[in-house]
């Protein structure tokens, strides 16, 4: 049965908010926007989902507003994509996310510990950082491996970026 | 092209979340619950959705173990769908992705807002009371309605609850 991306009659703000994001795969395209993918390879590479898909989310997510289209290379034409200040504030529900994943599903503890870059404070579920006393937005997040990647394997180019610290949205390429 | 439900090769806490939660309506019929929506033709009257879409997602969510089935009635059997523990954990990243799509794409201003009910103060979109000087729970917020909310003209029972102060997971029905 045909269930399209939208939620006609469910005028409210969880709704549309999944209407840009409910998709499959495109929190995790966002994800690696904010770990700082830029570029349609490596995001390629890392979700390892099909190109069309991937051209999708990317444009469906420059439409409304989540990732801004850069050149950056004029021949061959190469874009890159990054996340608007629209974009980083998703930093809240996709933390908030990941945290309940955390808890309720992961087998082997965490793969992923957040940190603030100023101080080194384990950052709580809402982003706030109990040394500094305060909200930390994406930008001064650092992400450092946690025990449960212990059983990583992967080559991919983002997740070899991730097996040290490293600074939230700082390009990886 | 076939797109499971599942991200495998995807071992992170956000796509384990999303394997629970990311299909269409899942979080729609988690929010409903929220609300204290329990019942089947409850959740199916605010939602408009297939009745088989919806067993579909409350089966997959009972199994997950966010909502629990419970025997409300012997003759005819009927059955209610109530938030466990872990449902609950889900306000965080709900209102999370509620107030980011409320800051971003609602035209009419919040149709929902939230406050601490002990004190009446408006939550921040981490859930947090100023006024308390902490994050506040599910089972402590209420929901009233919002300006937004002015062009809403649903007339079924749970957006007729929602028209008026409504302490969240009060049952309605």
């Amino acid at each position: 049965m045909a269930l399209g991306k939208n939620y006609d009659g469910q005028d409210c703000s969880l709704a549309k908010a999944l209407e840009v994001l409910g998709e499959r795969w495109t929190l995790l395209v966002v994800r690696d926007a904010m770990y700082g993918v830029r570029r349609f390879g490596d995001f390629q590479a890392h979700l390892d989902i099909p190109r069309a898909v991937l051209s999708q989310r990317l444009a469906a997510l420059v439409t409304a507003g989540v990732l801004e289209r850069r050149r950056y290379q004029d021949a061959p034409p190469r874009d890159e994509y990054v996340l608007t200040p629209m974009g980083r504030e998703l930093w809240l529900p996709v933390l908030a996310l990941a945290q309940w994943g955390e808890r309720n599903l992961a087998a082997h503890g965490p793969r992923r510990l957040y940190h603030h870059v100023a101080c080194g404070t384990p950052l709580d579920r809402q982003s706030a950082c109990a040394t500094c006393g305060r909200s930390v937005p994406l930008e001064e997040v650092e992400v450092r491996p946690g025990p449960g990647l212990r059983h990583d394997t992967r080559e991919d180019l983002v997740s070899l970026a991730l097996r040290t610290p490293h600074r939230m949205l700082d390009p990886i390429s």
